[in-house]
């Protein structure tokens, strides 16, 4: 973990910084190893300080090895600028996208003479979207248990089984393994799938009708995501077709993920094969995320990102068509970015 | 939920505003009734618009009644301008506490010269605040649920038996009576009790110690929250003492809550009582909260918060005094503020 911060200090320079306060516990968390909590980080050059209160303190210092741990009374930002002033930093490198404005307002309000306030938005995530061995083989391991889920689904979804069963007993399933769920499931069945974040709900599955399960496993903090459609009975010939069109521009879109690729080509790619199948207007989200610490980071697939692939990314490919009022299929898996190409890690889970 | 909307209208003018942007998602199911989900609504002096994108449109759309939805595709802050023009609304409302600076900036940026940024801050939270017929009750059906979950915890919770088996036998009663949590459980026994929030582990419960046990039940949305000690065994004199005093504590600020008293007063009232018995630097957190659609709402029972207590508010009452590699005893009730004075709404649960 000392790797990470140290990897991080790597490019203040180049962003004018020469300290970094995160005031995300996730960042923190990758950045320390340490499960954060309502706490904030500040990275200087040659120490970084973990700022937290009463309530985490003993915690902190027992779980933080090369961080100094520092608990505030009154305020976290009085703090803040102590330790900055003690390490002589000038330039406070500020993530804009996590803090609110209001906390922003304090930062400026209270900020000395000698320091400056510098926009300094992504510099963790940067690093968080490429994975290294260890978080891979965790993303692994929660892919293990998901399979594991995804075989016993496949035996419940049965017609006559409500949606809350469906969930209930597949958290049971989960639980027993000693895994736990990275957000709460969707099991959306016939014209229920039509909302792309379906809420569970006491409808009993029917024969003859698609069923919709988005699942993602935790494991080590680390998350799978996948969506699978189960078809029961006797599917009508539009759902089976709908079904090989979002199959077909899944594959076209992983069929051009390698590094260096534009996440929005890959994104183009599915809405202009959907769109030339008539089907485009009913996509209308994102072609995917990254996954890792959190269930949605960066990089998101999309037209207006303008990002590209890199080895190490995790990805979810999730195109989708939804059919208002009758039905939706979305066809959801992970994919690693490698150095030549990409390996679909979901692909042996049906 | 219309009467919600209707009411905060009526604070708009003292407020210099002519229309609110609420952009938390639990305000806005505070006022509509509407689970939101990564949405913002705009209150206008006539009309109110729920601002969403492709993933929730269907839902919101069958879900808000008195609300018109609107979809957007690119940005939601060209779709919030478009709508404050429609209504020609001059003084837009923002909590700077629930946007992130990044979105404020954004905000600023795209700001039309006819529309001017005023900072509202907590115009939601001052109503929830105090809680309706409605929200009492539903309170009430968490508190029933809690009750039963603390007897079976009182059957459960012997020697050997281990923190993490303990959580898991909880989960699955509560989750058997249709209810969830509304935070993680905390079990921590013995010299795991000093930690104010300590992580279940795999600790095994011995005899002769106690155990500190802090649980929350969600209830439709609504919440309760309570610690209660386990003493197993022979407890030491020193732990039945402080046990002693900060029951004791708790007693002195229930005693003077009441209409009109500063929440201030409350909380200074415990920590003299516990420094004078030489206690007071072992109680380093905020003396309670208020409860309700979160689990931690306004107002904060804190030295520096002005607010006054008011009817109808539910708070917590919670003084702790945890000693470093000893133990930790914490007592946490649920208090509603009557016309009077207070009724203790887990009275009844031992």
């Amino acid at each position: 973990m000392a790797n990470r911060i140290r990897q991080l200090r790597s490019v203040f320079a180049r962003n004018n910084i020469d300290c970094l306060l995160v005031p995300s516990d996730v960042n923190i968390t990758y950045l320390t190893g340490f499960p954060a909590s309502e706490s904030w980080l500040l990275v200087c050059p040659r120490r970084a300080f973990y700022l937290t209160d009463f309530r985490y303190i003993l915690e902190a210092k027992k779980g933080l090895k090369a961080v100094t741990v520092k608990r505030y009374t009154r305020s976290i930002i009085e703090l803040l600028y102590q330790c900055a002033r003690e390490q002589k930093c000038r330039n406070l490198g500020v993530d804009e996208r996590h803090i609110t404005h209001a906390q922003y307002i304090q930062l400026r309000q209270r900020c000395p003479k000698w320091v400056r306030l510098v926009k300094a938005n992504g510099l963790v995530e940067h690093f968080r979207e490429v994975k290294d061995a260890g978080e891979i083989e965790k993303v692994k391991k929660a892919l293990k248990v998901h399979k594991q889920a995804q075989h016993y689904l496949r035996r419940i979804v049965r017609p006559k089984i409500s949606e809350r069963e469906v969930l209930l007993k597949l958290e049971n399933f989960v639980k027993a393994r000693g895994a736990g769920f990275s957000f709460k499931p969707i099991v959306a069945s016939g014209p229920n799938s039509c909302y792309p974040h379906a809420r569970v709900s006491g409808r009993k599955i029917r024969n003859n009708e698609p069923v919709l399960i988005d699942m993602g496993i935790d494991v080590e903090g680390y998350k799978s995501d996948l969506t699978r459609m189960f078809f029961l009975g006797k599917i009508p010939n539009l759902v089976t077709q709908v079904n090989a069109h979002v199959f077909c521009a899944q594959r076209i879109a992983i069929d051009r993920i390698r590094p260096g690729v534009p996440v929005a080509e890959v994104d183009g790619a599915v809405r202009n094969y959907l769109t030339k199948n008539g089907l485009g207007k009913y996509f209308g989200h994102a072609l995917g995320h990254g996954v890792g610490l959190e269930i949605h980071e960066a990089p998101r697939l999309a037209g207006n990102n303008a990002a590209d692939l890199r080895p190490g990314m995790i990805i979810t490919v999730e195109p989708a068509v939804y059919i208002p009022g009758k039905f939706g299929i979305r066809i959801e898996d992970m994919v690693l970015v490698t150095k030549k190409g990409c390996t679909i890690l979901s692909d042996n889970i049906d």
